[in-house]
């Protein structure tokens, strides 16, 4: 198993799955602006987009897109109880998957990256982005994770939520988001992948 | 069961996917103005975001988000095989929801739709979109459907390609898509859908 990423990218949720499974895979850095690999392999040739994640998934297909690959790490790893295996709580689960990758990760944060959005743009992203984290605030308001237990989609909330400080989202706002979000960088394989990503990621500014 | 939905927006997949089953639900249009039901039910009560479709699945609770609904639907309708019930080619359909929800619906037409986006911008939408649709392009010229069969996915796919002419994206560009779109449109269970859902958005339309 194969995992392409880019340090601190939301490829990360998929790290920090495999930590929490007390699984490995080979890790594959992808530098976010030449899209090479570290060994020098051309990205677009494995994903014509240039997105990360990819999984090279053990029966050796590839697979893409974060909500399918978070999935299957999970069904690959039954035993470490990562998302529930079916049923109405495994479409709960894909709704907040897909909550955090249309509703965050594409509508709010890549949009705020931007940092040639014009002031006015940006107010209209932060408002309608407001409207999606109050959701969150009253939903974690009650909870320690999203579902019952830790899941795929803590990792996903997770690494998008670290953007918050280059995005310039103030997560005092919804403290309920901002608990729920040290509560998750606590966690031991968390921790680690962070850690691990952060000095990477340092690397990679040293290359450019 | 009962499916909140909106005229032509991205519930009409979820129509087209109970068609394509033979299957049926109650249909609770939400004015996509107002956020009222047709009943005059504030819609913000059932999904905070106002976001339609919303699915009152058959255990009671409710369920929000396309990729999370679809797939619920095609659990629900074992027989009408419209989805892979597991394993990688689920993991397969799961990368397709993802990819249609978050590098087209989000990325591409909801930035689009917007009127006011300066030129400069709309430009720089439309090249990364041309990206995602080249994606699209290189796939279909080789496949009748998203997968192997007909699967809730092109439900997906072809509900936001639906979007082409109110968002100004010339299809014509990319032929295999095109023909795709034209191909999806004449599916019976798929031209009703649309058929019906045309009518109703004329009538939101006359209502305002």
């Amino acid at each position: 198993m194969e995992l392409f990423f880019s340090p601190l990218a939301c490829s990360m949720a998929s790290r920090i799955t495999l930590y929490e499974a007390g699984a490995t895979a080979t890790f594959t850095e992808v530098d976010a602006k030449t899209k090479r690999t570290l060994s020098g392999l051309d990205y677009y040739a494995i994903n014509p987009l240039g997105l990360v994640p990819a999984l090279r998934h053990p029966c050796g297909e590839m697979l893409f897109e974060n909500a399918a690959i978070l999935q299957a790490l999970a069904d690959l790893h039954p035993q470490a109880k990562l998302a529930p295996p079916s049923g109405f709580a495994r479409s709960v689960l894909q709704q907040w998957l897909s909550f955090i990758g249309t509703e965050l990760h594409k509508a709010l944060f890549i949009p705020l990256f931007d940092k040639a959005q014009p002031p006015a743009s940006r107010d209209k992203i932060m408002q309608a982005g407001a409207k999606r984290l109050a959701v969150l605030q009253a939903h974690l308001e009650r909870r320690e994770f999203l579902l019952d237990a830790w899941s795929v989609a803590d990792a996903y909330l997770t690494t998008v939520l670290n953007w918050h400080v280059t995005a310039d989202v103030d997560l005092a706002r919804w403290p309920a988001v901002k608990a729920y979000f040290e509560r998750m960088c606590a966690r031991r394989a968390t921790a680690t992948a962070m850690s691990e990503e952060r000095a990477l990621y340092a690397a990679e500014l040293r290359r450019h």
